[in-house]
């Protein structure tokens, strides 16, 4: 059989375009021209005609299908602020913006003693250094949990860490399952690799417990990952041993891998205990994940780290080995930071940290017990993080369709912006970061409540209870 | 119709699994027997009794299919060193671990300040600072190829900058070209993505110049990428501007984007000047892959970048947005290095960049001149970077199968280990890092001459002639 080339125009919604076929014959079919071409009408073969003799360059289908939710909302959202007022931002999830939270001195001096050391410019394992694995695995390892270095791998902050136990994890096709409302990285990365997401809800009325039967519900064959992010953003929640129990219940009957984002860990108000996932398991394997970004306050240093706890070998080698590959691909964390770790994690004093937890407990108690009085907003107290939910009655503020629209307009009037959980896949309510200084949150939380009394109305129903 | 469960016994290579299916009939066929279950029999539905009930958790394919040519070969050798002499490598890509290349002093002066400033622990945007990014714009712009803050973007060390430039122009299925001898790392990324890799070959007798024929021949529909990496890791060559024009002149004619590798830029030996791709462009597109690692002798602090140039909008305003979506995903680099690296690139005195060439230079002629003598060897004699390969002529030493068995045996009886350039798909040459101290190199160059003179066998032709 001859191969001929042949040059299709096509035409077709005003678009006039050049496309090639390379066949045996081609017949006209509907809209579609056919002109035959000798060899010598073409310099290069017609194939190479269609795309190679003009730019047509395409973002690949990752960077298209990477999403960011928080960006996509906020980009669409009108953010004018009342002149009149300054800017309060109770959105951003960085604790350092106010300068009110510093980190802790012997952090700083950690990073350059490093420095000077001369010891720490060259590359690292591309899992990092073996003393600063084995420095974290010290740290993070208890009697029902040990962890040794070969159990650590050192990453380009929390959210590589995340990456790397999605990716090695999951398969184009399969399904994971993330937490509703949830941190939206966990979508971003698993939707960019191909990856389903399946969202199980959580219970605002039980401190945001996970909804189990609906958990159990998402399951099936296609099933690779279940994260857990706790303590939580965003709802400040920390889970009972009891609900951890249970989620673990829950994986090791469905023989599910758990992705503990534990990036909050210990992070938790007295009265409250933390516990990780991987000190209650008996057989669920898991990658904890977590860094230096938040209890430290140096999100910005990019240091994060993967726990591999699989104590009943259900990941097994190949897991690990694949993890190692994929740290392969771009190295991980900078070495001055891995080099300064040591110091960090053995010589910050602990009122260094009981000073921060002292101080987002504070702030929430002022955030929960104001907004607890305005009318149509339904605060839920966190236990730990950096964050407090609070649910809009929206059917006390016809005026707005949604949580968005809410948001946009506490900016216009009242020059305070808090991120709509749209953003967490959870319309109607909304996330304040409790880092702030204290008097900008009092003042903030006046200010909403000035917003929710003027745009309130209380329901027909209820008007007509009053009337009678 | 009525939807039934049915559970399915397979029994087949001694393995004895359940499978599940879920369907309106089955019948039995070969080698399956089927067992009707109601549904008493199962608390839960037979679906997900298959997967769902033992732990099967298996690395993903991208895991799987990140391979790292370096540690596979040199995993795979027996590098025992003869006792009696002390181990010289020179295989290790690390300009830093031998301390007699340290940094300057003025730019871990930088670092210092930028953690005393207490500004640089938050969050930095994704593509990195907005001041960061023009001061590394200022630094590499020139008035052929200008640059602003916009067209740059902060990365995790070079390989993020590769990773993410890959990952923006490619697709699975399609193909990108990689030079060959060339840095493995293109390879890795490449294939972990499921993009093909075509070897282009470079003429070792044309200072490692491109076969811009073959090349061309290379190239198809499918085609979204060019790699050139100038000067290059393996072959420390430096491409003149004719050969750049030429190379570009392919790029434009058949629209091919390049992705310019230039993370030895300006290492250059005096004599032999060194342009930017971008420079000479006139309607190629180029993402420029740079960083602190090489050139400010610091690689493990992760600090790489993207300049995109694209004077004629050839990726427009998508490619930009893909680069940016993308580097949402784990953010970037390390954010003291980002607020560090102003002082870095404008105070560094230019007789620290002298000295390193000089050294640089000096040491490869020692290498050179001294193995142009050994019987056997071809070594190349590089313009710039911090490489040097020679070539062995397999025919004279019939003992050695491959450059594998002769980096091998170098080890086991002279204790110098050089990397085998399979390892850069290009048999029968090994690569030779100049970075180790002088006298190092010249006991190395003398360990080398002593091992070829044993295995050196006169080819039979020639010792026809000379018995003649």
């Amino acid at each position: 059989m001859e191969n001929k080339s042949y040059v299709v125009e096509m035409n077709g919604n005003g678009v006039h375009e050049k496309i090639a076929l390379n066949c045996v014959s081609a017949k006209g079919f509907n809209g579609i021209e056919i002109h035959h071409k000798s060899a010598k009408d073409t310099v290069h073969p017609a194939k190479l005609k269609s795309r190679r003799q003009r730019w047509n360059i395409r973002p690949s289908k990752m960077s298209i299908n990477t999403l960011n939710p928080i960006r996509s909302i906020v980009d669409g959202m009108t953010l004018t602020p009342n002149p009149e007022k300054p800017m309060i931002a109770l959105s951003i999830g960085d604790p350092t913006v106010f300068g009110n939270m510093p980190t802790d001195d012997k952090v700083l001096q950690a990073m350059k003693d490093a420095i000077d050391s001369h010891k720490y410019n060259g590359y690292a394992p591309s899992v990092g250094y073996q003393r600063s694995r084995e420095v974290v695995a010290n740290f993070y390892s208890c009697p029902e949990a040990p962890l040794e270095a070969e159990d650590v791998l050192l990453t380009s902050g929390c959210s590589q860490a995340i990456d790397l136990a999605i990716t090695v994890l999951c398969n184009p096709g399969d399904t994971i399952l993330v937490p509703c409302p949830g941190f939206s990285l966990y979508k971003t990365l698993a939707v960019s690799l191909g990856i389903q997401v399946r969202l199980y809800n959580l219970l605002p009325e039980k401190s945001w417990e996970i909804d189990l039967q609906h958990l159990e519900s998402l399951i099936d064959d296609r099933t690779s990952c279940l994260i857990v992010n706790n303590p939580s953003n965003p709802c400040g929640s920390v889970y009972s041993k009891e609900h951890l129990q249970d989620i673990l219940s829950v994986a090791s009957k469905r023989c599910l891998p758990i992705l503990a984002d534990e990036i909050y860990g210990d992070m938790v108000f007295p009265g409250c205990k933390y516990q990780s996932m991987a000190s209650l398991s008996h057989d669920v394997p898991i990658l904890a994940c977590g860094g230096l970004a938040k209890r430290w306050l140096v999100p910005g240093w990019r240091l994060g780290w993967i726990l591999i706890h699989d104590r009943n070998q259900n990941f097994g080698k190949e897991i690990r080995q694949g993890l190692v590959k994929l740290s392969q691909r771009i190295l991980g964390a900078c070495t001055i930071v891995q080099g300064a770790i040591e110091s960090i994690l053995n010589d910050t004093p602990q009122h260094f940290y009981q000073r921060t937890i002292h101080f987002l407990k504070s702030n929430s108690e002022i955030c929960f017990s104001e907004l607890s009085t305005v009318p149509g907003l339904t605060p839920v107290m966190p236990s730990g993080a950096m964050y407090l939910m609070v649910g809009i009655e929206m059917e006390h503020f016809p005026e707005f369709q949604d949580d968005v629209q809410f948001t946009e307009r506490l900016v216009t009037e009242q020059s305070v912006f808090c991120l709509p959980a749209t953003a967490f896949e959870y319309p109607n309510y909304f996330r304040i970061v409790v880092t702030v200084p204290e008097e900008m949150m009092v003042e903030a939380c006046a200010r909403i409540r000035e917003f929710c009394q003027r745009h309130y109305r209380p329901r027909s129903q209820e008007s007509n209870e009053l009337d009678q």
